[in-house]
């Protein structure tokens, strides 16, 4: 199965890679704005497609042949300002999930984030971000894809823990945090999940282990 | 028919006050940010209602009662940033399209922008602003409500002309502009225009009258 990264470059990206390459499931195929980030990934052996979610929807197509599945990690970042968060998180997430519908792909996974779905849970200081992440995901929500949307909590660049809370919406947790690598993990045994298919869930550090906390959704 | 205004202070909102009020067919309510303005408005006996775009979806609702249409033409302005764009122009257009939703008043008149609904049209240095304006029309088009989506060329500042083309998309024209005025002589005559209801349309100075140009639709 070869699952095109979107964002593969980013923190939660480069770890999705690797679980992707270790898991001899999938293949990782990173979707990276550089020519030097393609280079980076063949030479640890990885495929790489040059692409920027700033060009069209038919540009962005042309990345997805033989693809079988989109993993969109993207983010425009904290230090670009509202303006790329716009153009990048939102209406690049847009023209990837409408890519990959008219590339026949069929399965979509939408790193989101803890809270999106939801106005009253938004954080007054990300407001204009969340706005732009809530947006992006209910279009894919609508766009008939098979959709998964995971809403990690404050990401944190630990090593993993490798036990996860995942529910529709969570509201008491003694954690609010989850480490990057762990949100590759649960991505990864999301995609081929079917408890996890035209779903969308907050996930942060729990008691369960991965596959547990998937299955019960 | 009492129609709420949101962004009646605007330069479009202004004249769309002045419009309604004098067709005697309508009562303009002015939905307005600030207390000054609603004074304003007061000494020139046009009712208002005190409100924020980025108040909850409830809040915006509480001044909705007794509302048989509503017209949207606020935005966040040139100045303040994508911030806020993404809070106003989206989110907030979004929620008032909600909270009419959730008020049962069925007519909703959206001003747009010229060429928001086609990506291939954005203007590179507006790109951001083209973004939230397209999504918040893609959400009112996808509301269920009896929409209305106006979007005119070059906004200025002149006296009216009277005379405009309006087409689902104007490739070709001698001009690409229009009188703020006649935006509001036009949003005034399609607020009952059967041929307007569930249509977008591109608005310039043209050779028809208002009431001509809209029944061609």
């Amino acid at each position: 199965m070869n699952v095109l990264i979107i964002g593969a470059h980013g923190q939660i990206g480069q770890h999705l890679v690797d679980e992707l390459k270790n898991d001899k499931k999938h293949t990782p195929i990173a979707f990276v704005r550089k020519e030097e980030q393609v280079k980076e990934f063949e030479e640890k052996d990885v495929k790489a497609r040059l692409g920027n979610l700033e060009d069209s929807v038919d540009e962005i197509k042309k990345r997805m042949t033989d693809i079988d599945a989109v993993v969109f990690t993207a983010g425009s970042g904290g230090s670009t300002g509202a303006d790329k968060t716009l153009l990048i998180d939102l209406d690049g997430a847009v023209k990837a999930v409408e890519a990959a519908k008219a590339s026949g792909i069929d399965r979509f996974v939408m790193v989101s984030a803890f809270g999106a779905d939801d106005r009253d849970r938004w954080n007054d200081e990300l407001k204009s971000y969340y706005v732009a992440k809530h947006f992006a995901d209910m279009w894919l929500m609508d766009s008939k894809l098979n959709y998964t949307i995971v809403r990690p909590g404050m990401l944190e660049n630990k090593d993993s823990i490798g036990k996860v809370l995942i529910k529709d919406v969570i509201e008491e947790s003694d954690v609010f945090s989850i480490p990057r690598i762990d949100v590759a993990k649960v991505l990864t045994e999301a995609l081929d999940n079917e408890k996890t298919y035209h779903k969308s869930f907050d996930l942060v550090t729990g008691e369960d282990s991965v596959s547990d906390a998937l299955n019960k959704l």
